[in-house]
């Protein structure tokens, strides 16, 4: 079965809006072990989706399409589904009902509870536009909101229908290790003698690291394999989805027990947003201080008035402080400190531009305070600094590894 | 001039990568006039990317192509390239200097700087993998490498060669308005007697919000349009690129010479995160307190174990604490302070998952707070507290509206 994911919206061909519910639609099959072949994104044109409509369905094919259907769209979405699936429109009482319930008395549902005849309906927990599944003798469609946190509630729901129609007799095991603090070309020649028999391997770089993901349908081999990727880089790999090390972070500080708190500048609350994002951090996360002034590193922390005249705010000194300041005012077990300069102005000869002090602490220890160079955007060095704080950290706690730079 | 953008990659269609690539090519050809007209991905399979390319070239095309050329890439790309586009592929000098400058001597270099011959070579100045410009007599293919800020970095340059080979004739105005506390189904009823003559309107709903926007060769009727909407909603407007309010607090605060701080709890460093991407934003943002824990609460913002005991940590009370901490600790002209249940778990009766305090106050004024409920994820309610926060800052600013619900 051919499936394909078609996005229809101006917005995302110019731009302003990303197309980030293929990924999320992609992610979802693939955890279920469907295969998307492809992605394809088209204007809100009725020529145009009725062309594509005829160029996907030339052969078999699982269409989940999404955006066109809102309440202020023109019917250009509608008028294509009927003429090329030959199906007309109607009012579907079950929904006009559920969204009465949830929204009143609003002229415009019932222009949105105006679903294809005979499809079967996909109610939207967080928005108008119900989703709707339509089998049809080249394969089958399914109609869902562009909102992306619309789209994402109704999921499971669409999977139901998916693996009812399209049962999958066998599914490829998949295994992935991400190791950081590494670059892209030093891992191939690491790696490239191991065996790979039976196994389809990929390699996708992130900032600050790299992820390795294989598939095979042999499970022993797999797991062999990552194991030996491990070895081969005993301190700088974690587990987790999406090459994030947020997430390894997240379930490492949960499983230890352990408490953490942040002080951050350049990084200006990513650091923390990046953990908090996950469900269950507060068992952990005590918080963080973003002193993105002096005024709040001196008041808040305690950086001395002395050390950031004396050695600026970018500087071993005050990361040291600040660090001293979050296990002054705080319990936590361990505590995070930032400072650099993220662009695209404020570098100097001496500290240019990605320049980022990054301090990690255990308490009662050493502190373990190193630097940054990272060349790049504002939103690259910022990213960089996260990945590389948040693995140091990591490192410390998984490996009791205490130097920075090793 | 038919223009597309086709992104190669397996993790893009398992959903393991957001293809933002083609959001910031869209954007970028955007705003010098160039309309895309579909984005495609596909995946490393030579086969898939030959067919891929007939297709596409079945009319005169400019096309730009992401992704399949990392160092630890297989030849799956370069071999389609070679195929279709009947072209050799060889070491280029200047690009192997470069990037022995860059990187030192590694034996990866030589297959990053092995390209297609007689094509015009984009320096890659974040990364190895050089871009690629290749005209013949059915359009332009344009390579570049999929690492998004690797990506991003070299659009300039890929800029100069799409004016320079396309130059456009007549550019259409595109004017934007954006739209906060306000549903779409509300706003359609309200814009849709306006006229529309001579214009293309779009209307893209974000969260918390509606995005408006016009396009036309008659400016002045643009401008027309878009200030009848602003009479229309006369203090819920916002202007900014990418619907974005942040963006447009940014410039207010920047211009009204204005300073805020923040204490954040549910929101967990995503509302400074939001402020600190914009480069400058240390002119005003002095910065935040993510209180995510009762202690930091207490000890940092001067909440007290009264408050939190009695009213708990999501209360007006303890919002009221959070805001006068901060104009005690900082210097701020603005405080914004925010404590809620982002979930999954933690919801009571009375306060369900999706409950939010929100305050906003001006120094020396009384204090303006209010209560969110918003239903989804935790991902949903996260960004909705802070597209809300900032809203009511910018509307207390902008049009020094006081009450919270109005």
């Amino acid at each position: 079965m051919n499936i394909e994911i078609l996005a229809i919206g101006d917005e995302i061909l110019d731009g302003h809006t990303i197309n980030s519910n293929a990924a999320v639609i992609s992610r979802k099959l693939a955890s279920k072990g469907y295969v998307t072949n492809k992605h394809t994104v088209i204007p809100d044109c009725q020529d145009k989706i009725i062309q594509e409509f005829q160029e996907i369905f030339v052969e078999k094919t699982l269409l989940i399409c999404t955006g066109g259907l809102g309440p202020t769209e023109d019917d250009t979405t509608k008028k294509a589904i009927a003429s090329f699936f030959d199906v007309s429109f109607e009012i579907n009482n079950e929904v006009l009902t559920d969204m009465k319930h949830r929204y009143g008395d609003i002229s415009t549902l019932e222009n949105q509870s105006t679903v294809i005849k005979d499809a079967k309906m996909i109610l939207n927990p967080e928005g108008t536009a119900p989703g709707m599944v339509h089998f049809f003798d080249r394969g089958c469609v399914i109609f869902l909101p562009g909102v992306p946190n619309e789209l994402e509630a109704m999921l499971d729901q669409v999977m139901l229908y998916v693996e009812k129609a399209y049962p999958l007799s066998s599914v490829p095991f998949s295994k992935e290790v991400s190791l950081f603090n590494v670059k892209e070309s030093d891992v191939e020649p690491k790696i490239k003698t191991l065996n790979r028999k039976e196994l389809k391997v990929g390699s996708y770089p992130f900032l600050g690291g790299v992820q390795i993901r294989a598939f095979s349908q042999n499970e022993k081999k797999l797991t062999s394999y990552i194991n030996q990727i491990k070895n081969i880089f005993p301190n700088q790999y974690f587990f987790s989805d999406e090459h994030k090390i947020e997430q390894a972070l997240h379930n490492l500080l949960i499983r230890e027990k352990k408490t953490v708190a942040f002080a951050e500048s350049c990084s200006g609350g990513a650091l923390a947003a990046a953990m908090t994002k996950h469900p269950g951090s507060s068992e952990y996360f005590l918080g963080s201080v973003i002193s993105y002034s002096n005024q709040m590193k001196n008041r808040i922390l305690g950086v001395s008035k002395e050390t950031l005249d004396n050695f600026g705010a970018v500087s071993k000194e005050t990361v040291t402080e600040m660090l001293q300041g979050l296990f002054e005012q705080t319990t936590c077990d361990y505590a995070v400190a930032v400072s650099g300069i993220a662009g695209p102005t404020g570098g100097t000869k001496d500290k240019p531009v990605g320049t980022v002090y990054v301090g990690v602490a255990k308490r009662d220890n050493p502190f373990d305070i190193g630097i940054i160079y990272k060349k790049g955007s504002r939103k690259t060095i910022i990213a960089y600094t996260v990945n590389t704080a948040l693995s140091i950290l990591y490192r410390k706690i998984a490996f009791n590894k205490d130097t920075f730079n090793e």
